[in-house]
């Protein structure tokens, strides 16, 4: 996925919606078969009608219909209500269908959101069916997301390739492409990943954050090629989660006006009814967030309402708008209707039959009627329209504005710029770094002499360098940025009236923090989001990182103050678990760079790995430039930085990460004047050693060589692996404390002196 | 700490107390000494003074000084302004003093919060500085725990032994008393542990559902023995924690009038001016969310306006009171007040000298004035006679409530009461089962032929038995109940109106649930909080779990749906690194029952554990009972379950947890009937296993056996361990996927046949 510039973009779109099937293991031989059409992209290869063209041509195909006036400016035509009425049983049934099927999922949402659901997909969204990736389509987020059977009616209805009837009918069931929770990894429509509650609100926020800041920065008076609408439906579990809030605030303050929330107020959750635990006034909470609120009273017939409700949210330009919606949980069960026992159950065969007779549906199960099949047929030729438009659009866009329009292709399809890995800072020596020629840069790198500094400085210079190549970075941190040091200095900050900058403030909201960025990474696979905060402070954003690894987002955690170096704050700042916790977590690399050429190996790495987040775990505290250390050597994860034995057989390794490499370096050079072999490994990252051959693991780590030693700032938990039954790791198995750091290294015994006890021990 | 029904309530709480401090390992050996008044505890040896004499006897003392109307009806005598600014004066320069003498820390909150501080120590709050465990003192939170010299300032003045001069000194310094963040198991008189923003809130709101759910239990018309409220302060921080959101709406819902909250509203965070992340209108949230507020707007020098507003705030008997109180941080610092400079930064000598000037401070660093001293000085006979009164009252209520007293003292000094354990549920062979004499039952055990069952099922057996016998027993589920299993069947809910009740509804809110929970486990040590969600979702409340283990609150987290083996619902909500992860965080169990015998060992462990908290992994699937689990046998955290082996020399060893262990026992019967001979061993926890003897654990392990399997649907990180260099884990090391459980544990090899075919391979 690196540097793809030799391809066309839309080669480099259909090769990363393979690429991804191809390398996972899970799905079926099927999903490989995945045909894209060929992307039409830039070169404006379809009918090149205009959109009023375009929008005639297709009333012309639904003329007859009855067309009344649209209730929405940008509504399409909308069908008479009978038809409105029985596309809308459709998904109901088709929800019921496949969740009886699987006896397993949750029809109630998708019985009640299937009025707001039919509009939105058949009235207001903007997409092209058969270009799922067609770059300014309106994103739409079911952050209820155990309400997925909602999304897979929908899909299907409007054409999408990913969601046919034997789709439906394999709902839940081993590969799949309709699991149990949407996956954007598994579903292409389906954007983001959803289903641990408020997550999805939260990458709906990402999603806007993006789609403002790329107009800002793309859009000119006479083209806006840059202009789509993100919707999301939350339920009453989304609203009660604090990531919700968090985010909310956010993107009331950035005054995301294009950002449009149905709340599925159905006050109905797994326990029961929800004034057993959620009796707030949420539309005053979102008043007092910033948000335009409005009420449509009756969700689940009220369709002019929730019509009329969108064009209120459009108007409002400069605020996030939450449109509640007041539905009946199993509308149209008359048994299970307004209960818990619609959430998350099959009706059964009786009440699936009851549910039938009561809405007068006669038909099989998963049968989609011809008229609504018909109805709904005309947006695989809408959706091309729209892309053609603006495929032409983006032509004249790139005619005149050739240097944006570079850059934006780099954010659209992720051609990451010929040779930005150069802009590496591999030497500080220079106080003009950034502006040394990039060209003579590629052969320099830190050297013992330069300064010692702690990694979070250096992470800060190799953001500001990435900065200035990379056209999809943009980041910033919780609160913390002074001492994150994650501040783009050439860069102002994004804000509801500089939209175009690229620091990101997202204020003390850690979790809030990591799922946005997850809605950026999947909002064009050129963005490239950054976010920081300390170290221990993952546990606060451990659910939104979860779903970057399982999405396939990659989010690049920047996390510093990552041990006790960090001194007199104490326990509660001081991670001790956490390198080990996200060593455990699939999909994920977690990298602890030692100094300045393992932090910029680290950040290539990170790069390069846009399918994967990456965490860096970053010092407070100076460390010095180690000799030895590479930015290859990064790549390979585990490597050795300095050795004095021959034929692959020392006396005993040493190994270590981050800030304690240097003490198992101090330890190896007394070790050597006392005339032992010594090895010393620095595991920068466990995942990408695991990924390496046989051969090379066995030249780090020969199996013969059972006298191992590894010292780190944290648990010992897993670095059995590494220094086998026979080794020694130490580590800290306790929590932490207050004081300064060199005295609880000191008191906690990581040091070289325990180093070179334990390498005595094990040798 | 099990059962001390012998020991008398000051012994035990004594015991408690001291009993901490020997086993921790860093703390210096003067900690030790910590000597707590002997508690007059229950026997009324103190002055039987009325409450009227008492305030009396205590106007008289400070007669001295001008004494006005008080302006809040419980106040206590106020001095005049002159020496209320001049004690404010004292707090600001203890915190500037000890931060600059560690050069680190944050004086810039205690010198804005002052005012307040001083209000609620001096002139509002009942306590007992000579016994900071007094039960029914008022508690004090401060969730902006950065600013913790506001809180040793105020219980240094107020007379506690735990913050004298030398430990101000000491701020921030290696074995000190006086952390960079407030630790209740470091300072007594501080209540709970925080620092990471938004937690201190949450515990508050704890604390308070444990006051109104114990007054409402215990109260009598004639005789109100508890009775106290919770203060709190939080910044900025704190309100933008989607944690505090989560836990002020349930504060709200609950009716929590006794919490009264400090908003510290200085419009600094540490990136500078809130404008750039956190411009929502705070108030009207809060009033959303169903709180009363107040706003402050002199909280620099308006000390009546705070005193009103405390009057205000008690005078709301049915919501929680908001009192904005609009602060400039760093008051008093002519160059550094209302900058984010002054937030966690020693000022610097040339800056305290200038404060000094501007404040009119002529004192050397640590002065307390003696005026100062003398007026704080009453707080030590005041606090005596409090807790003598109170201790009369309660004497009282003993006679005649005899058998609420024992309950009572139960909760207070976590008394277990004698044979609880036998309550453990040990056999589900009869229908009655909670009905059973519980001598009868000690022996009993479930046996192979007792119905296969979940886990999670077998745990609500347990909790429902041990609601029976544990009056601190209470709990619930994230709006998951009927998922977890967690309802007490014998009680309602707890609600605004049935506080008594034990059932605690907290609504799609799991880290706000966590810490309420650290909060009610910290109120009272008989109070044993339960909660519950699916393992996945630990991810969302996993800094406040980190904090149970921390501040060694014995909560019981009921993590149930644990693996691949809930199915359908997919990757999203299935755990794979999570065991992985707890067992690498300090002070904490992590359990995995296998079956019937194995849960109720897991409950027995998680109630004895008061000062650790527990988490159980529980099955969604019916699992069956095994053959050789045994309670003895999870109390030694890993045992044999079965072995056909002779002289400690098995072919093989198999190791399983959870709902592998039965596979483990299956490939091993297979293997058996080949000739090997092959033990199994269960490691339902890694914690418990690690603390037995070394003979033990040879017993089980023996080194010279290097021929292990383990199986587990989990990571595999962390196995190495146990299986050693020449060992096989079994388990998951990528994301989970949706489809039926069967299908999944074929598809990713967590079968018999890949134990038998690893077996094979390492033997």
């Amino acid at each position: 996925m690196a540097s793809t510039s030799s391809l066309t973009l839309s080669q480099a779109l259909l090769a990363r919606a393979i690429s991804h099937h191809a390398t996972d293991q899970r799905r079926d031989s099927r999903l490989s078969l995945v045909s894209l059409p060929a992307f039409s992209g830039l070169k404006s290869t379809t009918p090149t009608a205009s959109r009023a063209t375009t929008t005639t041509n297709r009333r012309r195909r639904v003329s007859s219909l009855h067309v009344r006036a649209a209730a929405v400016e940008t509504l399409d035509a909308t069908a008479e209500t009978s038809l409105v009425e029985k596309s809308v049983n459709t998904i109901r049934f088709l929800a019921i269908d496949a969740v009886e099927k699987a006896n397993s999922g949750h029809p109630g949402l998708p019985m009640g959101c299937a009025p707001m659901g039919h509009i939105l997909y058949d009235e207001v969204m903007r997409y092209n069916p058969k270009n799922p990736y067609w770059f300014n389509r309106d994103r739409f987020v079911l952050s209820a997301g155990h309400g997925c059977m909602l999304q897979y009616a929908l899909l299907h209805l409007a054409g999408y390739d990913s969601v046919k009837e034997e789709d439906l009918k394999s709902f839940r069931q081993w590969g799949s492409r309709t699991p149990g929770h949407p996956e954007n990894f598994e579903t292409p429509g389906v954007e983001v990943t959803t289903g641990p509650l408020g997550q999805g609100i939260a990458n709906a926020v990402g999603l806007a954050l993006a789609e403002k800041h790329l107009a800002a920065r793309f859009n000119k008076p006479d083209s806006e090629i840059v202009d789509h609408y993100t919707y999301a439906i939350l339920g009453d579990g989304c609203q009660m989660e604090g990531i919700s809030n968090e985010v909310c605030s956010l993107a009331a303050h950035w005054g995301l006006g294009k950002l449009i929330a149905f709340y599925d107020d159905n006050h109905i959750s797994i326990d029961g009814d929800t004034e057993i635990a959620f009796t707030e006034d949420v539309d005053k909470r979102f008043e007092g967030l910033g948000w335009h609120v409005i009420w449509v009273k009756n969700g689940n017939t009220g369709y002019d309402e929730i019509r009329a409700a969108i064009k209120e949210a459009k108007a409002v330009k400069d605020k996030p708008t939450l449109i509640k919606v007041t539905t009946t949980i199993g509308y149209g069960s008359p048994n299970k209707a307004n209960s818990y026992s619609v959430h998350g159950s099959a009706l059964g065969a009786k009440e699936v039959d009851a549910t039938r007779q009561n809405l007068g549906w006669p038909f099989e199960p998963f049968h989609v009627p011809e008229d609504v099949k018909q109805h709904w047929s005309r947006h695989i030729p809408a959706g091309a329209a729209f892309e053609a438009e603006w495929n032409t659009k983006f032509a004249e866009y790139e005619k005149k504005y050739s240097e944006e329009a570079a850059e934006f292709k780099s954010i659209m399809a992720c051609e990451l710029p010929t040779g930005w890995e150069k802009a590496l800072p591999v030497s500080v020596t220079s106080t003009v770094v950034f502006a040394l020629d990039l060209a003579m840069r590629t052969s320099l790198t830190y050297t013992p002499e330069s300064p010692a500094d702690a990694t979070r400085n250096l992470s800060q210079q190799n953001l500001n360098a990435l900065a200035k190549v990379l056209p999809g970075l943009l980041g910033g941190s919780a609160d913390l940025a002074s001492s994150n040091m994650t501040l783009l200095k050439m860069f102002g900050d994004f804000q509801k009236d500089t939209p175009e900058e690229r620091n990101v403030r997202f204020g003390v909201r850690e979790h809030g923090m990591g799922a946005i960025c997850n809605g950026i990474a999947l909002h064009s696979p050129g963005l490239i989001p950054y976010c920081a905060t300390f170290f221990v402070f993952t546990d606060y954003m451990r659910a939104a990182i979860r779903i970057s690894a399982l999405s396939e987002a990659g989010v690049i955690y920047v996390m510093t103050h990552d041990s006790i170096g960090l001194g007199e704050d104490g326990p509660t700042h001081q991670p001790i678990e956490h390198l080990s916790s996200f060593r455990a977590m699939p999909n994920i690399l977690m990298l602890r760079p030692a100094d300045g050429n393992e932090t910029a190996g680290a950040y290539k790495v990170a790069v390069l790995n846009r399918k994967r987040p990456s965490i860096l775990a970053l010092s407070r505290q100076k460390l010095p430039q180690l000799p030895g250390t590479s930015i290859e050597g990064v790549e390979k994860g585990g490597y050795i930085i300095s050795d004095n034995s021959s034929g692959n057989k020392p006396d005993v390794i040493l190994m270590g990460t981050g800030s304690e490499l240097e003490i198992a370096a101090k330890a190896a050079e007394e070790l050597r004047k006392e005339g032992k072999a010594v090895r010393v490994v620095s595991f920068v990252s466990w995942e990408l050693f695991d990924e390496q051959s046989d051969a090379y693991k066995e030249s780090v780590l020969p199996a013969a060589v059972t006298a191992r030693v590894s010292i780190e700032a944290g648990s010992t938990f897993g670095w059995q692996k590494l220094v086998g039954s026979k080794g020694k790791a130490i580590g800290i198995d306790r929590f932490g404390a207050s004081a300064p750091a060199g005295k609880i290294y000191k008191e906690f015994g990581i040091t070289a002196e325990a180093v070179i006890a334990a390498a005595k021990e094990v040798s």
